[in-house]
């Protein structure tokens, strides 16, 4: 059961302390604080967990302070969508809004390799409109042996250059919370020239103690990988991991799924999911259309499967894409043959605007076709 | 190899008949002679197979006859797109085409239940412009104490209902070689009211047996449905057995596959497989949302995933789509929790045509932009 | 729920027909007679399908000529293990019993390729003591370009070899029922020398026309192979298919399970699958180690994967171990590289006898201590 | 390229060090030392990384200090069996060895839940012979808002309780490096009366940053479960990161994989890998039937499924069996339903018996008869 209090309630005033206090005297229950800042109000919310089947709803709208009470599925409690639930589904960050509503786009190299390329990377974002970008600087690698990214060496260049270019948010997979302290302590000496949204992979997606950490932190959004092998459901369980322990600037992010009935693409494409997500849980959904497909294979009209791949999941609403790019894809020292080149990036966004046109109007035609339809049928 | 012969040659003729012999003295290779009626001409190919790599290609292009040959690969070889392939990638039938770059929708019932739901059904087809539908005879049950369809006793009254509304094709599955005997008798006694699309079901694909006798009629064109617990390129083989017969009006289904993975779907949407097969084969691709999805879910938009899974098929592509529709779909007696009801069939079709202007776009870009891009890339 | 009637009782009795008419009368029900021809009696069973929960077991049991009364759940209505059902777990064949308590060896070709190889086999077969061997004449292969097998040419000589070195049942998959009627007519040919077990392979484990006619039929037992990308439930209703139109001597295989999961196994060994089926069903069950495992690889102790896969499937309890060999691995039609040598014969017979003996001490084991652990045991 | 040195060689020697500066001048080649600590001597391994195909090995060989050279292949570089590698396939630790030879039974509780409970089972383990058990402090589980084991609480009270009764190794899942702080701690405080095995589940198989930091410590040796979701070549390449951090005392744990097809059993079980592990590797084998099966479903016979993964897994050579046990399931904070009685232990262990008991004759069998049939064998 959630309470969303008053917005702009004050921590420290007597409605919030008595308020608690009466919630404290519940049989069985515990209570957990969620403050959710944003750009102008805070909105602060009241969990109650444990047996509160004994609790009527009813009772606790009238208690001073509180504006809405929300009785909540024991699944996905803080990031999911409940019945009579209209808690936002969006966070700003960096003065962009991240939500089920918005649409971004973070081009950038699956692997950092060196400044040059970083720069070209940048500048040609810049040239085309782009404040987002991804940049991988610790990769997780099946092999020891492999390559395993520049990690915080890299991270000052990276940072400068995104500043440089006026890229405002910069997409990083992290492996272990000390990188955390690397990033913040590059974004220090830089003068925090950008920002970060931290990315947890497929890999570490049930890796509960790294979600745990970056969940007590505030100042970083989570780019959350659903896991490969793993089912669904599971994967927004996981999700919740991060937003019990505080941070709900969460985005979910579908990558595809390991199964040989995926063949000849690298992964299964699970873009069919984006509706589904959107529909269970508050999250801005990201598609990885890169990873999914795995290759620069093209159908007959000579478009890449990875753009292929990107229409299917923004015209049916996903909000952000997260795509390779490399200035010499068969030179990139990670997943360059999926990369695609600085030069189609036009191409590219220019595609993602009429997947995107597409999603707007089947948008409107849902919301004025589906009233005349609900009230024609009979049940 | 394959080779085109000049169109129009007459099998009785003198060149073909010397052509023919003169390729029967070729060691170790065997002939197959494929003729191809179109609208306007008879296409003849002759595909020689076993080891023909010691056969010269400029050899046999020079003989009396021939117009092009063609070098393929061991995999697909009728159906399959191969080096400098330019056979035709479309078929004609009852007046309709049927090609990688028409579009087609198939609504209908899932299972014939009365005559009353299917005059419903066509009528509402009739009414929005369609001429195609879908309708379920034969159905394979998972267990034998389940509903099987009402077989042949339903064809008359289906076929001619088609007729009454002006639907030219009908797409209907079989599970058994009788069952074309059974709907060639009906459609005698009922006047040929309209064509049928014979459907190959999904637990049938490998039913070699089956298949091999579908492709030596040359009547009815084959739907065939992708195996839904193999691989993709096991699926494609099996068409090959429709083709290698003589059948090459191909139209090959996409419809989900079974892993645990696609949960809360049916089965996990493949729609991403659309721009592959078109690429690695000449099959017009039809997507099958209804049982891929599996359920009448929808998104936050208030759009039914069965109509995002659509449309994301159509944006890349897609020539047909198979949909269940349903009167009163919790009456159905089969698979109705997935069926659209017949006041969303408007709404439905305006959502597809959105989609399909999207995909018109993005080729017409990929035919403008790719020129230029490719002619800037370095290699 | 199933009636099992006094045995030998004769159809044409005053008995049996007032019995039936009293059955008859029921409301919403209907009957299903099965008559199971064993060596020494004729069991009758009389199965009422329909909504069974209104009608007393008991006012049943006291019909004359009703020995028991068994009530079934909805699945596996005539293979099932229902409550209190004793009904029998095996049937007899050619002189053999095939249960859920014996373990018949089928080693022999995967595809018989010539004579000479038959004979080299069976005569293998003989020296070592087996009566039982696989053959395949019809081959279902991914692609109509490969070869399928001898089929009906090669009929004649595989029965007369078996006969002549004392084979008593030939496992041979069909893939169409025409099949039957050639091998009925091929057994005429040669004076019945031998009997034959047919099989359904993976590919049509769901082609339920085919079941339902081999169903028809009762001169032959079935060996169903499990679908190798369905579930076990769904493989499970399958073979009711067989049982419900009369055919209740029924093998399920096992023979593993599609995913890449499985890697460097050809298949997914599901040898745990063993206890499972012999729980849900009265099925006696085979295990097809050649296929699921598809190579000679061998652990540090020398043992080939194939005998490891068999020993697991032997210890567990399974009922028939199907197995491919032949004279020259390397140069088998199909499947070579994962076929035995015929000098490998007596030494996978021996391991295969290991793990019986261990099995058999392992019941008997647990007959013992089970009834121990089970009354000192607080629930 | 691996280097084995002549045992006990001094790290200070002058011959050591002569070879390492020569080896260090060799062109685009890594030098990595690993030093083995045995119980009667120490062997030491230069790993030479990079491109060594221009070396030959001959001249390495005879190079002072030097006793072999085994030139290996990519994969699996430390824990791999390459051609002509004897290196040694154990570890000894508390007195006992692990290796692909040896059985070790560790019957636990899958989750710690309170004293007396621990007490019970120990004393249990002690009772029926056993020195190892399993006991999870830590659990990783899928949702944040279930119960996440006793952590630290409990570790001082196992420790004693199995000091107090023999057990001389812990088998004891960790999920974040500062476990090992945690548990090292216990020990101290307890004065050391029992060994850890640390385990990594299956959710952290590659979570790389935790394996390196177990690798570099030597203390405890690790158990490292197959990823449920992943190859097992991918899992095997994460043994690869222990053991290239420097730590070899690896066993490789196979839990089942997830995927539909293994229903009714909680996940597929994979028990037919151990021959392929053992072939692979050089790590002993450990098996989980009790969270492949996942329940206490029982065969006709009577013997619990958990105990027929078992038989599987030992009659091919399992090293290690992981199992759940509790003294009151169906109250079990965790997985309860998948665990045995602790009155069934002494049945466990004699059916583990004749399973150990028939893969020696096998194991025997094949010694004596591999060479027979080997040498009569035409290739």
């Amino acid at each position: 059961m959630i309470l969303i209090l008053s917005s702009n309630i004050d921590s420290k005033s007597d409605t919030f302390n008595r308020l608690l206090d009466h919630l404290s005297s519940l049989d069985n229950i515990q209570l957990r604080v969620h403050r959710v800042q944003g750009t102008e109000q805070t909105l602060t919310e009241v969990y109650l967990l444990g047996n509160t089947s004994a609790i009527a709803a009813e009772d606790l709208k009238t208690l001073p302070g509180v504006e809405r009470v929300v009785r909540i599925s024991e699944e996905y409690r803080v990031l999911g969508r409940h019945n009579d639930d209209s808690r936002r589904a969006h966070f700003d960050y960096q003065g962009l809004r991240f939500g089920q509503d918005t649409l971004h786009v973070f081009a950038g190299l699956c692997a950092v390799d060196n400044a040059e390329h970083v720069e070209l990377m940048m500048r040609t974002l810049r040239d085309n409109g782009q404040v987002c970008t991804r940049m991988g600087a610790y990769k997780p690698r099946t092999s020891p042996y492999s390559f395993q990214g520049h990690r915080q060496k890299c991270l000052p260049y990276v940072f400068d250059l995104a500043g440089k270019y006026g890229i405002r948010v910069v997409a990083m997979e992290i492996t272990h919370e000390s990188q955390i302290d690397e990033i913040n302590e590059a974004l220090n000496r830089t003068g925090h020239p950008t920002g970060v949204m931290l990315q947890i992979g497929t890999r570490n997606t049930q890796n509960f103690e790294l979600l745990k950490i970056v969940g007590r932190q505030q100042e970083f959004p989570v780019l959350l990988k659903r896991g490969f092998g793993i089912t669904l459901s599971e994967s927004l369980h996981a999700a919740e991991y991060l937003a019990s322990e505080g941070n709900q600037k969460v985005v979910f992010g579908l990558r595809g799924v390991k199964t040989s009935m995926g063949d000849p693409h690298r992964n299964f494409v699970d873009v069919a999911d984006v509706p589904v997500v959107k529909r269970l849980t508050r999250m801005p959904v990201c598609i990885d259309p890169s990873h999914a497909v795995g290759s620069r294979s093209a159908g007959p009209e000579g478009i890449l499967d990875v753009m292929h791949a990107t229409a299917q999941g923004v015209i049916v609403g996903a909000n952000m894409v997260l795509v390779d790019f490399h200035p010499e894809p068969y030179r990139a020292l990670v997943d360059g043959p999926q990369a695609l080149r600085l030069e189609e990036l036009p191409w590219f966004l220019e595609d993602v605007e009429i997947a995107r046109e597409a999603y707007k109007k089947r948008a409107a035609l849902a919301g004025v076709t589906r009233q005349n339809v609900l009230s024609s049928v009979r049940r």
